[in-house]
């Protein structure tokens, strides 16, 4: 009389649904098709042979470490580099501040388990990273949202959403995933300062801030929360989690990302990490460390701003030359993504459909609304991964499929070719 | 106005504490003290030279898939390997019914994300796997446990356990941790009738099913639920999931295990680990790959045998030497460690700082128990890591702390050296 699994499932598994991203990326897999749709990093910048070289050298030198079991904070000599790394951005921690996470994805995940009860509210920009949606649906997060423009979350509608009582602020300051947008220094003062009036944390997200392709570089809101309270006390009080990864300035195939909370906040995120794999792989973690010390990483981000600077300029250029006047869209000063945004009607999941018959994707908008949007016409537009050539055709092709959307709107007749 | 983060906590973080073994491993990571505590693999016995070679040709043939994100079932090659390896045991699965994990321990915490609702039994033996207990308390688990003896959970007193309605049973039933016995073939048909008679799943963990030092290795709990209902249709109607990993078979650095289950099952737990971790690290999948394919893992695995089978030989030469006759012990035939019972009225954790003062250290029984055990008198010892000379010296160290306590018990004078 065995009972099908189903009927066990916990409640939760209602709020869970898969990644429409990935689901996406299944089908954007055929090798005819230009993909702007994943978030995936140029594997032309992937530093291989540094990359060789530490694996031997770890293997050699380090081995009975690197292939057993470690702490679950991490490796020392990683959080270490990190520490370091963090005090350029003024971010004052110390190594006890530190948690090594399997991406920056478990960070959300374990972030959402320390604080988010059947019911609370989150409350996010909108739109908003996708798979923070995810980790926190797992824990029945609601979410109350605040829109965003091109200096990110637009502060002067923040204070009616920080009145509902969000349990946290879940904030992308930097070239936002999926905007592209660049929180503005006057904003993330305004930003602070409301979450300090009303007590509400903040989870400072990011994932892209080193990959700033021009401009000034701007405070993280970390550091700007210090500085609001004239606490000289590092990272003990502190207001705000930060959260970053190495997917994005080494390789994602490593899955390494990290926390930086007050140590207290550390210790519970250790003991819920120890309940979730005991710790991210050591061998992975050396390896990490060995590529991106003495300087390396620092030496290395520049050439990935570099070809992701030329591949948006690609994109740019291209939305300029073929897509209709009717479209608008977003300048990213930095990052892996824009956002185009149609005009009212064009529904972006029929279009979808449509580039996909002229072979290239991209992600509709709706899937970074924390409600879904019907109707939706906003779409991501991923610059990092193709080579600009592609990008020019992608962007061409991708143009055909909305003008032919746009004559439908109109009522226009449609030749097929 | 911050509010302190405590405040914010979840409820499910009361639940959780750290892992008393893993607080524990810091103490005793002292040089000068011997450790049975930790579940560590002999690092003499790690792969370096193969995993050397593997790693150079994995970022020099697959870098960009290696350093790239991946799906979050896994990398095929690496599944295939795995259902290779299984069907030798009798298990009819395709790949479809494997799922990547970040070892073992993220397994757990899956299956407790998925199956528990807060206030749901569990069915465990008692004593039974800390990481277990640590992943099922944080989704809010009750427990029911079956004790076990030197064949196992005990059937005859299951049945009044499966009344209470557990939402399924979770069973090591391979040279148990921290127990060191096996589930005898006869309970295994029994455990098997039982749970398919109260319609209740089983989670079937079997870290340690390879490392088998003698008699005959006996057939897999999901084996015989599918003999016992007359199955024929490979994994897609079965009542268990089973878990493995290459922890103790390769490396427990690279933190990867697997999960066994009906293909609606993995659909669920891939959406659960989408939102956890995205995948499991490509560039370690592919390694562990290159490391153990083309049965370089199966002529490994009897290396490991050796060695393991002559530390539990020193072990139990040792025990036998130097314990006193009330202190009785388990013979386990495979696995990792052993289980000592003292006399009724030692208490472990007094015993545990004794043993330190000798410079040695052992994980105290009642850990393993889902409620503790206050005043328990038994100990987990581990035989793995060690080599022979230097567990004798441990076994004689600790015979001295257990010979002061019990002159302490009955109220002797204990002269202090």
């Amino acid at each position: 009389m065995a009972t099908p699994w189903s009927s066990r499932y916990a409640h939760r598994t209602k709020s869970i649904t898969s990644s429409a991203i990935r689901e996406l990326l299944k089908i954007t897999q055929r090798p005819e098709v230009i993909s702007f749709a994943g978030g995936l990093p140029a594997p032309e910048v992937f530093p291989y042979e540094r990359f060789k070289e530490a694996s031997q050298r770890v293997l050699a030198e380090k081995g009975p470490i690197a292939l057993q079991y470690g702490t679950t904070e991490g490796y020392d000599p990683l959080r270490e580099l990190i520490v370091q790394q963090m005090s350029r951005y003024g971010i004052k921690a110390g190594i006890g501040n530190v948690l090594m996470t399997s991406g920056s994805q478990q960070a959300l995940d374990l972030i959402g388990k320390l604080l988010i009860n059947r019911g609370d509210h989150v409350l996010t920009e909108a739109p908003t990273y996708l798979g923070a949606l995810q980790a926190f649906n797992v824990y029945g997060a609601q979410y109350v949202t605040v829109p965003i423009d091109d200096d990110g979350i637009i502060t002067s509608r923040l204070e009616e959403a920080c009145r509902v009582g969000p349990k946290f602020m879940y904030i992308l300051p930097n070239f936002q995933n999926p905007g592209g947008t660049t929180l503005s220094l006057e904003r993330r003062e305004e930003l602070v300062a409301l979450a300090d009036k009303y007590g509400i944390p903040i989870i400072e997200d990011d994932p892209y801030g080193q990959l700033r392709f021009e401009g000034e570089h701007l405070p993280p809101l970390v550091l700007l929360d210090r500085e609001h309270n004239k606490r000289d006390t590092g990272y003990e009080y502190g207001n705000i989690i930060y959260l970053s990864t190495f997917s994005k300035t080494l390789a994602p195939g490593l899955r390494l990302g990290w926390i930086v909370a007050p140590t207290d906040v550390i210790a519970k995120l250790v003991q819920l990490k120890q309940s979730a794999d005991l710790n991210s792989s050591t061998f992975v973690q050396i390896v990490a460390y060995e590529v991106a010390k003495d300087g390396f990483i620092e030496q290395h981000v520049k050439k990935i701003r570099d070809v992701y600077r030329e591949r948006r300029d690609s994109m740019l250029e291209a939305l300029e030359e073929f897509f209709p006047a009717e479209v608008q869209w977003t300048h990213p000063a930095g990052g892996l993504f824009l956002w185009a945004t149609l005009p009212e009607g064009m529904d972006c999941q029929s279009l979808f459909k449509k580039a996909i018959e002229q072979n290239v994707a991209f992600v509709p908008g709706e899937s970074f609304y924390p409600g879904g949007e019907v109707g939706c016409h906003h779409m991501r537009l991923n610059f990092s991964y193709c080579k600009p050539e592609t990008i020019r055709e992608g962007i061409y092709r991708l143009s055909i499929a909305i003008k032919k959307q746009m004559k439908e709107l109109r009522g226009e007749p449609v030749v097929t070719p």
